[in-house]
């Protein structure tokens, strides 16, 4: 933890203004299980967002998509449950009343509301249900951690965080939501994350800023290398804490910048622990790498490989499999210059098997925290990936999702 | 099968002037089960390969990329249970160690022996056993499918065909082997493919037949998307057979063309379907896309998403995934024209849920062989991808295979 700031209950509602509320509408086949969140800022937020790249995304991305164009928005409304993909035009009309519902109830401009979806694909929504689910969600600030959990799918636990952090003497807060865990791949999963701060901000920064974000912690993660149609990741900034609007000139932009690091790279190793089955997280560290772009195909290729996955675990020290891997990863490589540690021990020097423990590299397997460290000795490139082992939990949870 | 070829015995020692021959020479744990396999053409042949893309190629591939440029070859050497990769200079000096022993004991000259390697990654070859392994292989006609088995790895059953067809009223044959079944992903894989014919053919037109051919076959199917350090598939046209050699001009060319696809594409469908731990072959067709680069991207990109994969091994139509595998695979796509079907049930008309059987959807995805077709209706691009289902048997084959 930085110095500069602290941790704080109630992820997304802990920065002022902001509320929340969850409501179980019926969508899943559970009718006690909620499915329905609301996030919502008393003020006007400057916004920005990041999408999957399918070509195929769903109803709800597109209607994101067209109105984060502005850079404003105030509230977001989210289902889990029907991933609203593959609907045609009446999923899109859905979207929109969805995002009308809340705008009627909060008499706020429909075109600051903003929405998603998760869950089965190639359902229509029960609109009606979200409507009337709409009319009785009741919003107060300590719902944020309720919205975590009501925008889960899959996952196991939720995925939450918010710091706490002075700007020229004023408290500000940000807050983050996640959820996944299938699908999950980098350049987005079906993963959705929610970022609310009262920090002032200008928009054009808070948009570079989450781009820059979410390079460095949600696209370095992957459970499956599937990706989702649904991917969005949100930021609000409402401005009610008053300080100076923050920009790259601003002297206190990086204690902003750096809790926003540290809540994205939190909430991405968060969804690769709770990778579907997952029982390990592994964390890919690579440098020496010819450039950054290079690094971070090496790191993203090594999470990657169902192979090493496995072998993760095993508790294998296979690490021929991320020979193989790096070598299938498009980076730039001297077959006999890299070197590869897992944990501390180092059993790739210049390309071949160096003279290490056998047990040590065995025991550097065990536990549920992996880390592979590569040096490509090539240049200063270097990238962090997290990905997670492949188990028979994987292959339970897929077999049997419900259609 | 075709009115112009029939099959025969022996897959690669069928066409005359080829001998094979194999030994256990104590590279695998169980000193029972073979591990060196030798393929010896009477004749010197005109030769192709195809090679792994991978940076990390293992030394018998470097070793059979530098010879093949001559276009000549007369006999491979190949063992299992060491894949001589990530072994450094020693490994480079062993793999021309292996093709040395041949030549010497067969009295050839060294530079068209090529050699092969398959299994663990980052250990020495044991050469001494494989020089003294040689000098014990007996070699003959009837050993084609002993050959086939020697070459498995983690197969459960060895991959072979042969094809006889006449040429200028000659009997000409064409025989291939095969082994999988992990790393298995486009660009080849941990294959190793072995082609033999006594049929005369032009060296060109021999080279650019086995690209084609391999591009439609082998670089078309998938197991796990890891791509093998070792991948190497090689022809030895030895001419045996006295026909005028083939070429684009020659009017029976396109027999042989049709013979070899013939091989190829079973060889690779038998490795799918012998994916690791693969209960069921599935094969993607895809027609209507923009061009065939199109069309390749979307049937691999189904056939590499283990979430689609998962709900094949649960029998379960959950097409919402072939949506997300489609859109993610970077072909050219209208969400609104394209059509999917299971079977021979159509799932999708559209973008959207077609109005079908949920049990005849179900019935389509039971038994060992389920075909996917998708058209995107944008032009004439078509391609066929081959893949299999993901189950426990993976995952239980790859946490515990020794390192």
């Amino acid at each position: 933890m930085s110095l500069f700031f602290r941790e704080v209950d109630q992820c997304v509602t802990a920065p002022q203004g902001f509320r929340a509320g969850t409501i179980a509408c019926g969508i899943k086949s559970d009718p006690t299980v909620k499915d329905l969140a609301i996030l919502l800022s008393d003020a006007p937020c400057f916004s920005a967002g990041t999408f999957t790249t399918s070509s195929t995304r769903a109803a709800p991305v597109r209607v994101c998509q067209e109105r984060i164009t502005s850079g404003k928005a105030q509230a977001v409304i989210v289902n889990s449950g029907n991933a609203n993909c593959a609907t045609g035009k009446q999923g899109l009309q859905n979207a929109y009343r969805m995002t009308r519902a809340v705008a009627e109830h909060w008499k706020l401009p429909e075109e600051l509301i903003l929405c998603s979806s998760t869950g089965i694909i190639g359902h229509q929504l029960p609109i009606e249900k979200i409507e009337a689910g709409v009319k009785q969600i009741e919003l107060s600030r300590d719902q944020g951690n309720a919205f975590a959990e009501a925008i889960m799918t899959t996952d196991t636990r939720p995925k939450r965080l918010a710091l706490e952090f002075e700007l020229e003497g004023r408290t500000v807060r940000l807050g983050g939501v996640a959820k996944g865990v299938g699908m999950i791949y980098p350049n987005m999963a079906t993963m959705l994350c929610y970022l609310t701060t009262d920090a002032a901000l200008d928009p054009s920064w808070l948009q570079s800023e989450l781009y820059a974000a979410v390079a460095d912690s949600f696209n370095m993660v992957s459970v499956d290398g599937d990706t989702s149609t649904n991917d969005t990741c949100l930021l609000f900034a409402n401005g009610l804490a008053g300080n100076t609007p923050l920009n790259d000139h601003h002297p206190d932009a990086h204690i902003f910048r750096d809790a926003l690091r540290h809540i994205t790279q939190y909430l991405a190793r968060e969804m690769a622990w709770d990778g579907e089955g997952a029982s390990k997280l592994m964390t890919v560290q690579v440098r020496g790498a010819q450039d950054k772009a290079d690094a971070v195909k090496a790191a993203r290729a090594v999470t990657l490989s169902p192979l090493w996955q496995c072998a993760l675990a095993g508790s294998d020290p296979n690490w021929g499999r991320i020979v193989m891997a790096l070598g299938n990863s498009g980076c730039t490589l001297d077959e006999e210059t890299y070197d590869i540690f897992i944990g501390d021990v180092q059993v790739v020097a210049q390309g071949m098997a160096a003279d290490y423990d056998e047990e040590l590299a065995q025991t550097a397997m065990v536990g549920k925290n992996v880390t592979i460290t590569i040096d490509l000795h090539l240049g200063d490139g270097q990238a962090t990936a997290w990905g997670c082992d492949l188990t028979h939990g994987y292959i339970d949870i897929n077999t049997s999702y419900p259609t």
